[in-house]
């Protein structure tokens, strides 16, 4: 079978010594989300996003995105989602609206006029995002520093497509144990937090409010948002935030924590890293 | 003057003791840019991205984006460009198009139908592309590996924001003998791309391609894209490259190295690389 992940490439490699050698490398292929719904009684379907994002777990990662960027409010309001085509190599997923799911196209359009940087899309203030974060009970998640620190060795233990290209970020979930209990990795680092969102669909969504977020590179305002919407009270990052990632776990009381490794890390913002 | 690219935040900092301080975060800002152009002898302004980018070289982060991807084909197709408004903080940008250079919003549009995800764009397939890339004369830029191992530590020590906040990706030319032409840092590693692209618009851009390019993170198909539109004849990245990447890095004859260090490099197509 046909890896979905990475693929052989000759190179040839220097490292001291000269070979020439076939050396695997993460898969980019482009995604095309068509999203099907009904208007005035009748059924359209519509282009609504391509994404570069490496092949595997694509329904998760298109139920994540249009949970995440609020097309729609829960996974019930998916009838069905299917390839456009026979061949499982497809690029292009539909995913169908039940009857009676609002979906308005040009206020999508408003939102994805975007650019081809980096976790970008048209909701351009705090303000905005604010209106679309439901309101969540409080949660007593607390994890102890020292459980922290070992957090990136865990995640590095089950990162089995980084170990093989070195190309890949990852999202986790992790409980207050220390436990990764779930990771998905995208060559998109927004991808890989989508595919973990998505793997919601066929659990209670609410579920993913127990566990905090490890993200295996920076934390930025998107990845933030997207985490925020889910209700997630804890994002600790590898890498580092940015200035409008911490506002926004600020304003959305989500403990931020930057740097994190065995030995250092930044508490940014929030009340959840104890000591004991 | 406020700094533009980091601002400082309170943190609690473990690293063996804690202490309470304050820590420089890279600034990460939305965006918006407008584009002014001419359509049946009147004019219209419409909004065509929103990025989340480090404030600073705007200018030509919008003319490096709209050059690579391919809205406009010159430099000398803008008539030109302000703020929106008069504080200098404003994050709304328009570039205004001469008049006689067609605008397709709707061709624009498919192209921009995206996610969030990282490097996302229209252009789903290296033929779309190949039609972009305008035919370039032959370069004979050739590089020897001494050099090239060279290039992470004198493009780290140029890096000055880097240093201070550890969050940004930074494009850099480079030339045969391994000096650094010149760098742009951004949180979007696209964004540092087109602020390079961008800075040769009082320049000649045929300019750019004498040098090679220094991709501080991983070698993505969208990055590749951009080179190739502007003819850069060799990217070297310090991180992977994806599969995309190099199937459109083979197609365009660009020499394409990752895991590029002082001691180590795979070389994943091209001539380039030489060993005296």
């Amino acid at each position: 079978m046909e890896d979905l992940r990475s693929l052989p490439y000759p190179i040839r490699r220097f490292n001291g010594q000269s070979s020439e050698r076939l050396d695997y490398v993460t898969r980019e292929e482009p995604l095309e989300l068509k999203l099907e719904y009904f208007s005035k009684a009748s059924k359209h379907q519509t282009s609504i996003a391509v994404t570069m994002r490496t092949p595997g777990d694509d329904i998760d990662l298109a139920h994540g995105f249009l949970l995440s960027e609020g097309v729609i409010n829960s996974f019930d309001q998916v009838e069905d989602t299917y390839f456009d085509s026979p061949n499982e190599n497809s690029n292009t997923l539909v995913v169908c609206l039940k009857q009676g799911v609002e979906f308005d196209k040009e206020l999508l359009l408003r939102h994805f006029y975007t650019s081809s940087s980096c976790g970008v899309c048209g909701k351009v203030s705090l303000a905005a995002v604010a209106v679309h974060v439901p309101q969540f009970e409080t949660s007593s998640f607390q994890v102890p520093r020292s459980t922290l620190h070992q957090l990136p060795t865990n995640l590095r233990q089950l990162q089995s497509e980084f170990r093989k290209t070195g190309g890949l970020h990852a999202s986790a979930l992790f409980d207050t144990e220390g436990t990764i209990y779930r990771v998905r990795e995208d060559i998109g680092r927004h991808n890989a937090l989508d595919k973990l969102i998505g793997s919601f669909r066929s659990d209670n969504l609410s579920n993913i409010r127990q566990f905090g977020l490890l993200l295996s590179g920076r934390a930025s305002f998107e990845l933030l948002q997207k985490a925020a919407i889910v209700g997630i009270p804890f994002v600790a990052a590898i890498g580092s935030p940015s200035s409008l990632a911490i506002d926004l776990a600020q304003e959305q009381r989500i403990t931020l924590v930057g740097f994190l490794s065995r030995s250092n890390l930044n508490i940014y913002c929030g009340e959840r890293v104890c000591e004991h």
